[in-house]
């Protein structure tokens, strides 16, 4: 059976006129835009204009609106809204990261309560219906790892990076074309693809985690010789989000990593997204797809409220299962650490040094480092100091590796 | 709500036999293996004997049994077994493309009659959830392509044959690592890939076609000179399972392409298989996973099982809509046709020729064909004729292009 959907949007750019020209368009879709509410009263807009509000309540006392479609900018004004159009018992539909990751426990809560759906597949890897596949298809307890390029903006300009343009140069190039805004920080020091891994992790492992709790570090402070290094290797620099099953829990973090030419995520440059899900028998399944920008936004908006027809919602079905677990930090990850000054590598809290490379221009190390000592230093702000995880698995103090590694630090300090 | 699953399982190779581990292993799957039905009493099994039957009745006719997952190489009884089960209620898992494309309408009539389901998300894409993906998240009517790579052994042997082995010791090699059938007719001729696609345009489109009607042409005739020609060009060929919204109707087709590094699939190699969903908004979403093999298998039919704890179900919403269309053959494709005997090459059916290149040994030609004249031919059986589609987009008679090209063919006739 399917549900005629009201639809009340919010906000008119070009994610939103897309959408209202195709749901104009589409027969098998019986879902209309009932109304529109923008905030600037003088921008002339492509509807006609008794569809036109500047009133939030247009919508959300509209009793005929079962559906509100939320694309605003501002993730304040989107928390106020979607709190409360699923308080007043309508669907909505977000692709508003920061707004989930942030409160997210009290929106699923209230969708619950008011027995409506709250779907945000736009919120993770643009148009790659990876929220949808975790949820539905990947629903059982097989999956082992969740990773990949979550942010458009900061794998173009890694992509320039890997060609050997400079960092600030190409972030310039990225906010010339759209890609990057102004002021860059949620982008480029990892926020927005924590953002999006705080949902991955909820969907792929039943853990709830707020955006405090997990780790971010970006691109900011990447170094000419980072990439040298890369290039040497025959690597390249990806910015990942990361989720992985451990021994006792998930590990889940953001920072670079270096990739071979066989990893999956190697040749997805520019503002492509890729995400890497590992699973019991299945091995990796690799989604590409374009990340940044508004067709691939609207898109997975589409989709959603495709689903809506159908009466779909997430049901979380790993959160409600015992083994749900948590996040974890007393893992070893392999890491490259370089800085120009060579205090800042001797400092580093590496568990095991591997590789010790000094010059007067630039020093680093290679080796292994605990999470949880890490998480202790603010790599974003430490403009002196990259880091990049090197292509090894993470391992747990328990795991076979965790143990060796322990007995040679005993052995060590009894010596 | 949770359905607790008693599963009667038919079939216990690889396949089978992982599934029954993890099945015993699984938290968060309520299900278990009640009996196992298998061909030979001689052979010994990993499972405990009091499980092993060799009476099909054992598990149709117990009525506690509500799943039936089917996994025999014999696609005439898979048949028999399957219907049965259906009809006593009892809901389907199956990886036997050959089976569902044959017998679609029979077993999708008959598990709607009985309100069970028929899931075989195994059947294509191995690993890849691709008929999950077109059922769920495509269900809308901005879906424009979806073609890609869906067997692994052809995959596997033009993997080799882009590497300059000949077609013979590939497929010996794909025989002895068991990606190949001692008959290879299914895989190489590109049957194998047509039941997929069958089953891909059922769920992208809406369209339920026989095997019969869609064309399938393999890779068995393929001469090095046409490898050859792909190399000089910077192509690789890959076989392709092609369906595509054109302004009438749907084209599907099976034959090799020329693809280039820009392609999504040019990377594709070995048992991999690739599927690429072009939808409005989307652009291009690739999707890709181990094709061939027990695990990938496995994996999906463990992610069927899983679903039918939700009393997940296919819903064809697309084969229920009005426009769900049909598939056509008045549109036209640019080929590449080569063949040692120049006559050959001169008598195929071109519209118009692009280029013509003769020699002593080896001749072709490059040009658009109407995909109705193609029909007619059995390339299959054309031992001493190649051909490879080149990369241009499918056009129909209506469109500008096809009206163009009519056009230019009319003067030429006049004139």
């Amino acid at each position: 059976m399917r549900i005629k959907l009201n639809i009340g949007l919010f906000g008119f750019g070009v994610v939103g006129s897309g959408l209202y020209n195709v749901l104009n368009q589409s027969k098998l879709l019986d879902a209309s835009i009932s109304a529109i509410v923008v905030k600037d009263p003088t921008k002339k807009r492509d509807a006609p204009s008794s569809l036109i509000h500047f009133d939030k309540d247009i919508i959300l006392k509209d009793s005929n609106t079962n559906v509100v479609v939320e694309l605003i900018n501002d993730s304040e004004a989107a928390y106020e809204i979607v709190k409360s159009a699923l308080a007043s018992g309508k669907h909505v539909v977000t692709a508003n990261k920061k707004l989930i990751a942030e409160h997210f426990e009290e929106l699923i809560t209230l969708s619950r309560a008011n027995n409506v759906s709250l779907l945000y597949e736009a919120a993770v890897g643009g148009s790659i219906p990876i929220i949808r596949n975790l949820e539905e298809y990947y629903n059982n307890d097989t999956l082992s790892s969740v990773q990949g390029i979550v942010n458009g903006t900061t794998n173009y300009i890694l992509t320039q990076s890997n060609q050997g343009v400079s960092y600030e140069v190409a972030l310039k190039k990225a906010q010339e074309l759209g890609f990057a805004e102004a002021e860059p920080t949620l982008d480029v020091d990892g926020f927005d693809s924590k953002y999006k891994l705080v949902l991955l992790i909820k969907h792929a492992f039943g853990v709830l985690s707020q955006p405090d709790e997990v780790y971010n570090y970006g691109i900011r402070h990447l170094k000419p010789q980072d990439v040298n290094y890369a290039l040497e290797k025959g690597y390249r620099i990806k910015l990942f989000s990361r989720a992985e099953k451990l021994e006792d829990g998930i590990a889940g973090f953001v920072a670079p990593h270096f990739v071979g030419p066989e990893h999956s995520a190697y040749r997805v440059n520019d503002e492509f997204n890729a995400v890497i899900v590992e699973a019991l028998f299945s091995d990796k399944q690799l989604f590409i797809g374009k990340g940044a920008g508004s067709y691939p936004t609207a898109s997975a908006v589409l989709s959603d409220i495709s689903a809506l027809q159908f009466d779909y919602r997430y049901e979380y079905r790993k959160s409600d299962a015992e083994q749900s677990g948590k996040l974890i930090s007393d893992y070893y990850l392999k890491v490259y650490v370089g800085s120009e000054n060579e205090e800042n590598v001797k400092n580093f809290p590496f568990t095991e040094v591997d590789e010790a490379f000094k010059s007067k221009g630039y020093n680093y190390q290679t080796g292994y480092v605990k999470f949880s000592d890490l998480q202790r230093i603010n790599l974003n702000k430490s403009a002196d100091l990259s880091l990049i995880v090197l292509p090894e698995p993470l391992f747990s103090e328990k795991s076979e590796q965790g143990v060796l590694l322990k007995n040679k630090l005993n052995f060590a300090e009894i010596n």
